[in-house]
């Protein structure tokens, strides 16, 4: 089993897991410190998801049964794959993608169906269907805007992928919020009983120390997915501090403008530097690909500044992923990719 | 797979799940306010387990890649199920003993092998050893003191098992703190690296909120389990609140000394009850037996007590296991049962 290796040096700007710039907004924080002291810590996990799940399913106009949470979008993708999963199943995903799903796909002891994406990294509808279908797969993923590659999926490629297979279809929408809720597939779950949408707080909400995501589907599949958590799996703080983040989730909207704004700004100034492409984005990320992006890669570390890097992994060589921070943070990095990079283009 | 059903009412006093009666100590909770108002809400879990880890092997003279934290000792005996267990695997445990094991068994896809304990629920070693070689199983658990019927299985005969065994041991030592350190398996794990200790924060460190329990076991063991959990799989809420109660662990000493005086005295008045049997217990809580179980059962959550019934679960039948309160939430139920039962001895 591969390992996902998580542990940090001190970096002096972390750009490298998506993670929100900033803690939460004060009056947010506010509001979350006063609602952690009044928690009854000696008591096990009892309506506190039940208030988050209400909050969402009226937001989305869905029933209760149509929502659940778990530690992340992660732990909720990892027990799909595994109640979908098993011996002799097949799960399709993209490649590149997020890379735990070839993890989970391991987890649930199934066999993994990477499909490549196109030189732009754009999905190739056809394809995918095609491979679902070839592999008789009984889960498809799709993650939209992609990670890595911050593209958008077009909702109606989504659902021309839900319309043409009948396995179950998860739509990973981790950084569905930078994109703009237009663009989610959760106004197609009353029409596609097999699809399930997947969200997190962790990215646009600012909540990565919680762990909390959700996901979003059909009844039947909420009862069947709910079996395979543990009982009390979703701890008081993360499900409190999480309740009063969606409560005050307008208090997020300015920053999520503010990323999206310097997402484009900063796509701009790369895109003047020679020997590097950006690939346009619809996340708080921007993926840049330069045959010196692993000597970029080690430059930037000497400064302190953090960034993702794949490795060898399929279709990202030569590729670094890079968080948005705060403008002053932005131009920072900026300033040292310039330094590194040379002259413009 | 059989569901765990969790949801609960208001009760009055709610003496069914073996929780602390009360909230952190004041000491405590301020410090974990304190703590949690400098958490970076928006940063994944980084070095948080790690300083946990630190004082947990430092308190038991282990190196720190001995020790492994998940979501209460359920997540890690839900994950040693799943490492040991698989198609053809089969797991020992006792019966009556915690019933999450025969459900992390479905989980885990292994084949369960109850072992009957002794008609005063003690545990015959000899037994238990002939069960794990008959059934040439991969993974045997203990429960000592034993939910839910209170008793301590002797150290030597938990020496005794890995002794005799030569698959994988795990004493699930939940209410440890209850019966003292002098009964724990920690000391013999120098001795037998095929034994596992598990232990959780939810009991005697009345944090049941948080989720938080931990691992120890040779760091080979510890290795192979823990990539079985997902990366970030604990929140920092929860890690940085552990962390502040094992600093202050001796705080809670006079609860848990409270809570086994509670025990023995509540035992005693019991005992006086006509038509009632009370289990010697090691925690903090009671097992009682009597042919009118079930009607006090329902005349207690009339006066809204709520206690734990087992309905036909084997070997527990007529059962009910009553946590301790306080002292005046003890006099307050201990006074409804000799109510509803009627005359003394």
């Amino acid at each position: 089993m591969p390992a996902y290796d998580v542990a940090e040096r001190d970096w002096r700007l972390k750009l490298n897991a998506n993670e929100a710039p900033t803690t939460l907004p004060p009056l947010v924080e506010e509001r979350v410190m006063a609602r952690l002291s009044h928690i009854a810590f000696n008591r096990y996990p009892n309506l506190e998801m039940k208030d988050l799940i209400e909050q969402v399913a009226s937001n989305y106009s869905l029933r209760e049964e149509q929502v659940f949470f778990g530690n992340g979008s992660s732990e909720i993708i990892e027990k799909l794959f595994y109640a979908f999963g098993g011996k002799n199943h097949s799960i399709v995903y993209p490649e590149p993608s997020f890379s735990m799903y070839k993890i989970y796909v391991k987890v649930a002891d199934a066999k993994g169906v990477p499909v490549g994406l196109e030189e732009d990294y754009s999905l190739d509808r056809e394809k995918f269907v095609r491979a679902v279908k070839d592999s008789k797969a009984s889960l498809a993923v799709v993650c939209t805007p992609n990670n890595p590659t911050g593209n958008l999926i077009p909702l109606e490629d989504v659902e021309y992928i839900a319309q043409n297979i009948d396995c179950a279809l998860v739509v990973d929408e981790a950084y569905l919020e930078f994109a703009g809720e237009d663009a989610s597939a959760v106004k197609l779950l009353k029409k596609y009983p097999h699809m399930i949408v997947a969200r997190t707080f962790s990215k646009a909400y600012g909540l990565a120390s919680a762990r909390v995501g959700y996901m979003m589907a059909d009844e039947a599949v909420v009862r069947m997915v709910e079996k395979a958590f543990m009982p009390y799996h979703l701890n008081v703080l993360s499900l409190v501090t999480a309740d009063i983040v969606y409560q005050m989730r307008d208090e997020f909207q300015p920053r999520i403008y503010m990323l999206r704004d310097e997402c484009r700004r900063v796509a701009e100034e790369l895109k003047k530097i020679k020997g590097l492409t950006v690939y346009p984005s619809h996340t708080n990320f921007l993926l840049l690909k330069s045959v010196k992006a692993e000597k970029l890669n080690e430059y930037l570390a000497e400064q302190g500044i953090g960034v993702r890097s794949f490795g060898s992994a399929p279709r990202l060589e030569n590729c670094l992923r890079i968080s948005m921070g705060t403008r002053e943070e932005n131009d920072l990095w900026l300033g040292e990719v310039k330094r590194f990079m040379g002259g413009k283009k």
